[in-house]
């Protein structure tokens, strides 16, 4: 078949399963938890504060949240936080860790259909061993030729993937929800990406200002991109 | 050069750089703040104990190392454990991930002289965050053409690699310090190997049994691999 991609890549929490639906349950366990110290609202944005301030060092994923609700926690209770609450959290992040993956409707058809025409590949950041097992536990590791977790989802990180797999930019087609970190830094490489938002994003994921004047597509479900790619493939002449 | 390796790989905590003094630090640090709960043979058997519970749940990695601490800190306390002192833990993983990476002796003159003759590998466990700003740091990362952090290092995590990378495995050479995770898994592979211990041994590393059955290379010190290697290339006769 004539393609205009080599690869389609393919983010995963979020995009293939739920996931920041597991840190907004959490979220409301921790405000839970702490509401004899204070409001929803201090408690929310405390832990976020903290959360930012403490990626530089803690980087991504169950691991640097759940320190980071721990930290939150001495602060908001200015260090009158028991034993019994910090091991909840510590329970929080273990709960959160054994979660059963659940992927996004259609998904679960979606792969192993794309995987028969297209080389797939699977680009998460996040902990290692956690989205390791994720994987695993997904049951479409077998259709990803290739899987890369990064620790982050920068422009310089899809170029290093791009070189070492030897893919020309204007081949590569990327999927996910998250502007900042799956769409605009292809985008900027020369690559396309389609955006598929879910109904909840971190606020650190957002991004503020001209986004919309860079060029990609934008889809309401991921059951809806094999339409997309027949119309691209359509339109498209190997040049 | 007529050589018996197409890739020597290396382990990189306690083989390239120091890393299990800082844990060992870490304990004593532990052990000093619970002083006043626990003397320091309980409070370092029960986070042993409670690092082994949860390595299959957090992974390998300071993060997952300051988790236990603090669960071990509530344990220990019977849940007494005051804020400050929690607050201190999660300084000490700080101070983990921020600290200096030191080299051992020998490795920056080794690592160069050796990528002029060999393709060279790093294969590592633990935080992907945290390995990735330690081989940026340690000034080594472009002599090495694969970098491979991995959640563990058994010998089908070993053999996947080998697989990905074409490798037969009697070409292989891993150099590393831990029996456990370095040498054994290569060799029931095929594959060769060298065991340069450290002077620290994390207890879940250590082997017990016929380890000694199997056959690997043993050195003293990293300064001494460039001999056993031009020893191994004159006695070898390409097949």
């Amino acid at each position: 078949m004539n393609t205009p991609f080599d690869i389609i890549a393919f983010d995963a929490d979020d995009t293939l399963w739920h996931n920041e639906t597991l840190f907004s349950m959490t979220q409301d366990k921790f405000q839970t938890l702490l509401a004899r110290y204070a409001g929803a609202e201090l408690a929310l944005d405390t832990l976020y504060e903290i959360e930012i301030r403490n990626l530089e060092t803690f980087g991504y994923g169950i691991k640097g949240f759940t320190l980071s609700m721990i930290e939150a926690a001495v602060e908001l209770t200015h260090g009158q936080v028991v034993g019994q609450d910090i091991q909840q959290i510590i329970d929080f992040a273990r709960e959160m860790l054994r979660a059963p993956v659940q992927l996004l409707d259609h998904v679960a058809e979606l792969i192993p259909q794309l995987a028969e025409t297209y080389t797939l590949m699977l680009i998460t950041k996040g902990d290692l061993f956690d989205q390791e097992s994720k994987i695993a536990q997904s049951g479409l590791a077998d259709y990803f030729a290739h899987v890369e977790i990064v620790s982050d989802k920068r422009q310089d990180i899809y170029q290093a993937l791009l070189r070492k797999h030897k893919i020309a930019p204007e081949r590569f087609l990327m999927v996910g929800n998250s502007l900042r970190s799956d769409i605009l830094p292809v985008v900027a490489l020369g690559g396309a990406a389609v955006h598929i938002p879910y109904h909840l994003t971190w606020a650190h994921e957002t991004v503020g200002g001209d986004a919309g004047a860079q060029q990609y597509f934008e889809l309401e479900h991921i059951g809806l991109l094999p339409a997309l790619l027949e119309r691209l493939s359509d339109s498209y002449r190997a040049p």
